[in-house]
């Protein structure tokens, strides 16, 4: 049987890891069942690299292996900007294989693939979008996780386009989807969600085509969260979803909210969790909590519930994902008493334009 | 008997005042009636002024008066800067004497008084308090308002330090409070504030001292909300809350969130303000709400709830006000099911640190 | 003959147009003769509509018409955003006829067209760039300029698209060249800038075609600055040059500064201008400067003299033509010993990709 | 006698230390020669903590120490965000003994100190600045640099006050001179340049107090340039001059520009570091440039020569000094062209206000 352990650690800058390094020193963390990492990290785009650096480093100490090494093994999703009561913060996942009778009920598990190395023609196209979909069956099998339903939330880090990239693949004759690295970026997002949405079954295959990536608004996954990095050069792809095949303490569950005031989405993401949540989450249940991902969506929309906002007009124009962190991250917050909750911003194909995708993650009783 | 009305109309962008000239136009509104107009705009900091400026124009043509005279007879005050959900709009009051019978409960009532012209050496001194707190207790009585505890909302606009002014004290020999601007005008909220506080009896005579503004924080108001303005030359000060000599449709509500994440205290303004609301708003109730102030808080804080954010890191420095309007309009937002919610930055003795005062004015049934 | 003034005023804020009322009230200009306003405003967007009512307000009680008939009158080109030491200002210029004798020497003459109001899917093309050409030409022959050579510099404030006109042609079953406002409006004042380069015979009839704007950057006028507004309807073409049938006491002259550094363009507009300027510009000779207009491009490019810039780069994303403006408007102002030099952003066709194009007109001896 | 090495080197992002890497493995450098690293990153605040952390990594490597011992060794100066034309690099000092004859004029030297550790409560006091007058008088000592006149630039890096620092002079009962970090960190740079002027003699002794830092802007050095890190607990002083015990193949010069415009205080640094420039800086001179250093200080002043800037104005607050650094970097750019120049911003005490000092290292004939 799986058991996956999940640990969520304050931070006190993007170089600061020593949370995780305690809890591995003090034996409470064995290095070599960290599976993965999520973090939210506050400050610009480098600050990203500088904490996965300062996680990796850390963990080439523990493991005695090189950080290459680590960084091959470990899976670390950095999500950065933050904003408004953002806390910045990550978690960390553990998997072991242990000999334990089920439980007879499904708990929280974990499955984790890397595509291949994609070239850089094909970022942002259906032959990414393939790829991250075998890559999501795979890491099901590889959880233990039998029905899609039973899926909650596909964590995407794939790749950026860059000058280099766009020159590689111009010295090839070879063109690139996008020559604005922007646009790009948002293409590569793209793909990677309708690939989760076609290896759940949320879209047909013939729909995923190269113009359906960031055009036809209509396909989408439910569960995708994806991000694209310019370190990254293939897909790497966390699935996770509760399972008859984990002993794991924690169950996960999912919701959509259909527009960033809809508070009925997390609720149900809370109940699938099983926490009791009738109207107001109580003091107790909050308490089982044990990580929240948002995916949010805001910054799709120039209004919500005919009220027009801001989020397309010209002043702080590029802060607009970081608003739709910080209010989604703000109004959950609210339902459960604590802001430490991971907010990623991508609208592309992640839910319906303006969803926010909401998982919990909790102890099971 | 005084009537007051209540509209809460959308803007296109600054500029915009259509919705209010239409209202006219049509006879829903006397323009001699409109006693007050408070507005969320976008943009920034000039954005106020070019609002201020189309209010005055289109007011001065139906009310046949020059814009100076617009402009002493009906303060306007403009909030700017919006962020995530925001929706800008402004809220025109209304105030008319009626031949009518009491209704025999308290309804909505206004009242508004202006301060002599400050002196720039009495700006965030215990001398504008003083002069503040008495205008509270006329705008009290002029609203019919016999009890302290049935204010709900008090809306000051106060002057700002400016170059000019500094350099006219200076030839008088006198000393400003400060002569960082930015600093100047926070003392100055702050002092307002605390002026609403001692008209209001939240506070002792012998602690409104000079040393006391922005300094001794024990010290606050519960319904203040202050803003300050290089326009200002006085204080502007309108009082609003409920009284058995008003007749009005409406019953204005408080409450005081103690953090940001303090959604009790919203719904404490929604009861005041006599709408039903146990766990969640019904659809039916959110139906009632005519409009909605809150002051907000969060950026005087580096944490909530035990949770570092980044209100007070280097990333995005100047933007903390935005980003504290936009979390409490968002969380409010969920409640009421609408973000067309006026949310203005200021901590300074508006409340305890870190606290977001909710003001609701709702039709009575 | 033509008679035609030129006078640059300080603005302390976008509300403030006191000094031409002073030179107005004071007889020093007659009203009747202003004939274009261009100003560098400061603050964000909304602030460029703030400043031309408040100058429509002040030019309609002057002139003892209504703000429309003075807006559709007097172009006004409202130049926003100003950063490192911008100096808000405007620049008036007047125009007369006057009975007097030719000079003998070429100079400052100004004309002024508008063209017909364009569709929306109009915008950003081929049909754009003639109808600006043919303005360009009428203006020319308006302002007596007989040589293509003897134009300076042409300002041209061009449509944005905008939602209620991207739905206007919809409704026609129309489409517009872009559904994305931002790039929309690149290829309006795209589209504009070739027509400059037409109406001039900077680029040939054939080369100029609906898939060459903003993508043949080849193709390019060397004395256009093109800026784009969501309240233009129309194009509005100044033409700036010398001619011999002016009796200005004024000259223009102009240059490429083929990138940011290249201060070497910047000396032969004083030149052209009739300034002394073997290399630094006498003190003398600046004070001959009666004011200078700049396109600046560096925005368009990643790199300068093969050192890579952070203009492209994700911190202070959406600032970049911001900077592109504070780093030219320092660089020639360096030259001059005077930052109250207007900087447009717009790399659209403006000359070669990553040039500045300066304008400067200087009294004549 | 000392010999000193200059190697201005490009940085891809603030995690590529390639190109020194590269000049190590290729021989052209001796890792433990290295002495010093100076350089202006991209990116916000933390990306300089990601910058240090590349090179001590890669250094420990090279050197066959721990990251913290490189760290103790070797001052690394990380100057962060870039904006307009400035390049992100970085340079590099390397330091030797050599037995050679003296060259007969004076080359450029290099002294380094770190004062021992300062106690929050002894930030951006008289304290801090007489620890840093010693420091650099040890230095000059060092570097064998005979007369204040040949000290060219002062580099210090020193600490700020940070929340957990603050608590730390609280419990032992101690105050520090201000509670908002921002105006703490002011006064901590503008207690090490009082400390660089104290101790080159550009002020008298009984004039550094307390109360003098960041109060009396009389009082400044000419040469320092001061910023301050959370990262760091003493002060580090870089002190660069020309000295007869040096045979390096370079000199250093510096000037002092007036205000951002006044480009003879730049050639004076031209002209002192050996270049000929009479006007405009020849090719050939241009060559022998090895690096630049200039301390901005365009943001402490709201005009310019008469002229408003928005520098104090509301819109994008908080990049004032972004700004500042862009625009000097551009007009000296445009002198030497190239902008691979490092700009610090910085006005407490460092020059008068307003003022930009220039430092320019430059191949000896």
């Amino acid at each position: 049987m799986m058991d996956v352990g999940v640990y969520r650690l304050p931070m006190a800058g993007p170089d600061d890891v020593s949370e995780l390094a305690k809890l591995i020193d003090n034996g409470t963390i064995r290095a070599e069942e960290v599976c993965a990492i999520i973090a939210q990290t506050e400050g610009d785009g480098y600050a990203r690299g500088y904490a996965a650096m300062n996680f990796e480093l850390m963990l080439s100490e523990r493991l005695g292996m090189s950080r290459e090494e680590v960084s091959a093994r470990i899976p670390m999703l950095m999500i950065g900007l933050t904003g408004g009561l953002m806390s910045p913060h990550y978690t960390v996942f553990t998997r072991r294989e242990v000999d334990a009778k089920p439980t007879g009920e499904k708990r929280l598990a974990l499955g984790i693939k890397i595509t291949r190395v994609l070239k850089p023609e094909e970022y942002g196209t259906a032959v990414q979008a393939r790829l991250v979909a075998e890559a999501v069956r795979e890491a099901m099998k590889e959880a233990g996780i039998e029905r899609v339903e039973d899926v909650c939330c596909v964590e995407v880090k794939c790749p950026n386009l860059t000058a280099a990239r766009l020159e590689d693949a111009r010295s090839r004759g070879k063109k690139c989807c996008r020559t604005n690295f922007a646009e790009a970026g948002s293409k590569s997002k793209g793909a990677s969600a309708l690939g989760v949405a076609l290896g759940l079954g949320e879209v047909q295959d013939a729909d995923v085509t190269d113009e359906a990536v960031c055009s036809n608004w209509a396909l989408y996954s439910n569960v995708a969260s994806t991000s694209a990095g310019n370190e990254q050069v293939a897909c790497k792809v966390i699935v996770m979803g509760n399972s008859v095949n984990s002993v794991s303490k924690f169950k996960i569950g999912n919701g959509v909210m259909q527009d960033t005031l809809d508070i009925e989405g997390a609720r149900e993401a809370f109940r699938k969790a099983g926490l009791r949540c009738e109207h107001d989450l109580p003091e107790e249940e909050r308490q089982r909590i044990a990580t929240m991902f948002i995916n949010a969506g805001a910054d799709a929309m120039g209004s919500i519930r005919g009220r027009r906002t801001t989020m397309k007009s010209d002043y702080l124009v590029g802060y607009q994902g970081i608003f739709a962190k910080a209010v989604i991250n703000a109004i959950v917050g609210s339902l459960v008493g604590d802001t430490m909750i991971l907010a990623s911003a991508g609208y592309e194909h992640q839910g319906p334009l303006g969803a926010n995708l909401v998982a919990c993650i909790a102890r099971a009783e």
